[in-house]
């Protein structure tokens, strides 16, 4: 977001955010500082200010290249969308990030700096969503009748506590079969 | 759990348990001490200790008391059943021990004293979970074919969900629709 500079080497960019995401993950926002992400990540301190001129700039960076993109998602069918959503959701929560996606839960409306921009894309992420099946009753895929609210939070929900509860193993086939159980009942 | 002395009044000993989910849920493990639970319950350390020797006691007290309590669920019917539980879900995460029990998830298994009765409480849960849909399918209210595992994550899963992202407010009627909208599935 607010970068001070562009950054230059793409993978010491990306060795940063994962170490940002699982520092943040494994303490919260108490323990997140810059020079434990320098740390952890192998690289000097300079370098993390050349590209971040703050903490919640960083945090806020790293969040947004971790989580799900849900407004790339238009695979042209309503199956095809639920089911790469559902994918992102279970690599999401059963991946790497999976407790820094979890710790924002809980800790990132309080976050000063950060919330904002949590807020936004949380907002964007339920309109582009919602956007998906709407796209999908247009087509005529799915009644208009079923609530979009109830087919997405089973979705999410289930691919996110299937991610927190079973041995993170085949995602793109479970989220077929999660999506078909669903479409099922729509 | 291992409480030193029996709770003498009740009322006490709630106030106790909805502080220290309170402060867990607000600065997690990390925040979490015997004299700012006292403080925050307006009672005296020594009434706490009395109660609990350690603090890792009175969390494991006091998250016991307030999770769900999915082994008491029997109403005779998979339907009543499942909208009881569904039910019990979003008052867990769109009540006071939302928090806590987000941070319970991130957590839990990194506690020391916590994290075994925290599996283990985990385990029964998910067991008794699966014994109310059994009971369905034994009953004949369910087809055998349905899988068990996928109605459950999209249940609870959709449940919580519904509770971290929608206003809290009539959690039975949404339960009833949720479970309705699942069957139909099933």
């Amino acid at each position: 977001m607010s970068s001070a500079g562009r950054p230059r080497d793409p993978e010491v960019d990306q060795r940063i955010t994962r170490a940002a995401m699982t520092l943040f993950g494994e303490t919260g926002w108490a323990g997140f500082a810059m020079e434990a992400v320098a740390r952890r990540a192998g690289v000097g301190k300079a370098s993390l200010y050349l590209r971040w001129s703050t903490k919640e700039a960083l945090l806020t960076d790293a969040l947004t290249a971790s989580l799900p993109h849900v407004s790339d998602v238009d695979t042209g069918t309503l199956r095809g969308d639920l089911i790469e959503l559902a994918t992102q959701i279970l690599d999401t929560y059963a991946g790497p990030s999976s407790r820094a996606a979890i710790r924002l839960m809980v800790e990132g409306r309080t976050i000063p700096g950060v919330a904002e921009n949590y807020a936004a894309t949380r907002e964007a992420q339920i309109g582009a969503a919602r956007a998906i099946v709407q796209r999908g009753q247009d087509r005529g895929e799915l009644s208009p009748a079923v609530s979009v609210t109830l087919l997405l939070e089973t979705l999410l929900g289930g691919a996110m506590m299937h991610a927190l509860t079973a041995p993170p193993d085949g995602n793109a086939a479970h989220a077929r079969r999660l999506v078909d159980f669903l479409l099922n009942a729509a």
